[in-house]
């Protein structure tokens, strides 16, 4: 039988303590971290970054099959993820839990062991927190530090008339792996006894369960010396993304349902779950790609990247959104992303 | 009839727009703000502070008591106080908030107003945050940020031997205020008619329901160029808060129960409470006061501060953390403070 230590033998203090010793500062920014009212970061003459969100079980996750090591990664991905789309580099978190007595400090171990492992691969410090019990559930609130060169940062605001719209890796896969995991949840709930049948569907639940923020991305295009025009990351799916873009620089915008990267298991699964892949694209989310536009002058280093593509362009002052589908059919763009108050 | 508009008549987007529509960017520091990503900040060189606070209903406000204007204001101080607690100015915060269905946009609104009243109190910029649906009542996540000159932070470690120990205004006062909100509301929920009796007891329910955070006191010790050696604000109560200073400076201390300053209404009704005094100030929570050490070099300048008094002083490296009462008995410092699993 596995272990179970409640909280309320170590009170918070010692849960504090318990939870944070082995966390390791590696950064030279973090000159005071966890223990104190607050921590103390030096930036050396680069500007701050700082980004926030706040994850609720059932609102946001399902712990039936999200694993709680898993959990704790994408807390902090989807987070540095925000810090990556303004065109910095994250360097800090911190983390903030609330939980029921139904969690145990193994469970807690379990989430602080994603938590730091996503630290420990994007070289960010998490130094400080808070830690309460909640009335209900989990919850879990995130806020990310970064820094960028001064005045070097990359909004949503800035694309211009004809730049190229870009998007990182391929989109809709998180949206089909979540449909997968919840038909299994339903089948299992109906049926205890039948075991979850996931087909071997690595790509589409590894993005859902376990994304990754595009680090890469930033750092070829560092590499390349090409600064976006404009950025945002995919959290509620490409159609309300391209609406943020499209809003925040008065231009109009057209992308081309052939180029919108989808992966051929993304593809698979869409016909099994009877739904049109390219609406998984626009309308899915957690997809946590990039999307961004790059001057036209781009276009010859940024065509080869095999992590990127280029998926249309943006058109004149107040022009509108629009997608041109592979049958050359256009329509304007809508948001349907996520809407945690629709639910 | 009060108007009640449902939040999913404005959805996500809508929702932010609307509570963020008044949001002032004052600060040359806040060089990006709400609805990017994330913000943008320059310390212009200065070091970054960062501390966190997650409040829960039901575990740290009861909303039978506790007006939304006053919640709003309460989340932004408690998380300034830490700021100041480290010698910083604070100059940003982000705000996340969840909440059930039972909120309406006015109930966000009366938050919001307390929200914005704390910022511009104090001088600090709204830069983001999250806002989601929650499985049951509301949860309010708020990110502080303050600056500093480098290396100037003061941090619960540095008291030296024979430090004196301070602490500003009074002590006890909040704890007294929520014991008399309580009873007021088992009152009413026993006998729906009765009318809360508060008694006129200003200052302790003022304490509790809207505490300032001590930023004159910051100032009177700046101007008088005082650093202190080591300094913490008081939330979880005196006692707790002393032995982090002692655990922090490996230094024993002693504090003397005739100096520790407690408002004659605390006073009063800790008497109707049949509680001593000392008690409420030595595990009584949620003060928000600051809690300091100082050289004896700097006693001519702060014996006459109205705004802090000297309540003992550090001892011997290794020492035990003692109070001494007025009948001039000993006693070992023992953390009783608030602690939320304990509940």
């Amino acid at each position: 039988m596995e272990n179970r230590t409640e909280i309320n033998q170590l009170g918070e203090f010692g849960l504090i303590e318990h939870l944070t010793r082995d966390n390791d500062i590696n950064r030279a920014e973090t000159i005071l971290s966890i223990g104190d009212d607050a921590a103390v970061i030096d930036h050396f003459g680069q500007q701050t970054v700082v980004s926030t969100d706040l994850l609720i079980e059932r609102v946001h996750f399902d712990l039936s099959y999200f694993p709680l090591k898993h959990l704790g990664y994408k807390s902090v991905v989807v987070n540095l993820s925000d810090i990556y789309a303004m065109n910095a580099e994250p360097t800090q978190i911190t983390l903030s839990l609330a939980f029921s007595n139904r969690f145990s400090i193994e469970a807690l171990d379990e989430f602080y062991e994603g938590v730091y492992a996503a630290c420990e691969k994007y070289n960010v410090d998490l130094v400080g927190g808070d830690t309460t019990s909640s009335q209900k559930g989990l919850l879990i609130s995130v806020t990310a530090i970064g820094k960028i060169p001064e005045m070097k940062y990359v909004s949503r605001r800035g694309a211009g008339s004809n730049d190229l719209i870009c998007v990182s890796g391929d989109l809709g896969a998180a949206y089909l792996g979540l449909q997968l995991l919840e038909r299994e949840k339903r089948i299992f709930v109906e049926s205890p006894g039948v075991q979850p049948d996931l087909g071997n569907r690595k790509h589409t639940i590894g993005r859902f369960l376990k994304p990754e923020p595009r680090a890469d991305v930033i750092k070829w295009l560092a590499e390349n010396n090409i600064t976006p025009t404009s950025m945002i990351d995919l959290s509620d799916g490409l159609s309300s993304e391209l609406l943020h873009l499209h809003k925040g620089s008065n231009k109009g915008l057209v992308v081309y349902e052939e180029k919108i990267p989808i992966h051929v298991e993304t593809a698979e699964l869409a016909e099994e779950f009877n739904i049109n892949p390219l609406v998984s694209a626009l309308n899915g989310g957690e997809d946590y790609e990039l999307l961004f536009s790059v001057s036209q002058s781009d276009f010859e280093k940024i065509k080869n990247c095999a992590l990127v593509s280029v998926i249309g362009h943006f058109t004149e002052e107040g022009g509108t959104a629009e997608v041109v589908t592979t049958a050359n059919n256009k329509y304007a763009l809508k948001a349907q992303g996520w809407n945690a108050f629709q639910k």
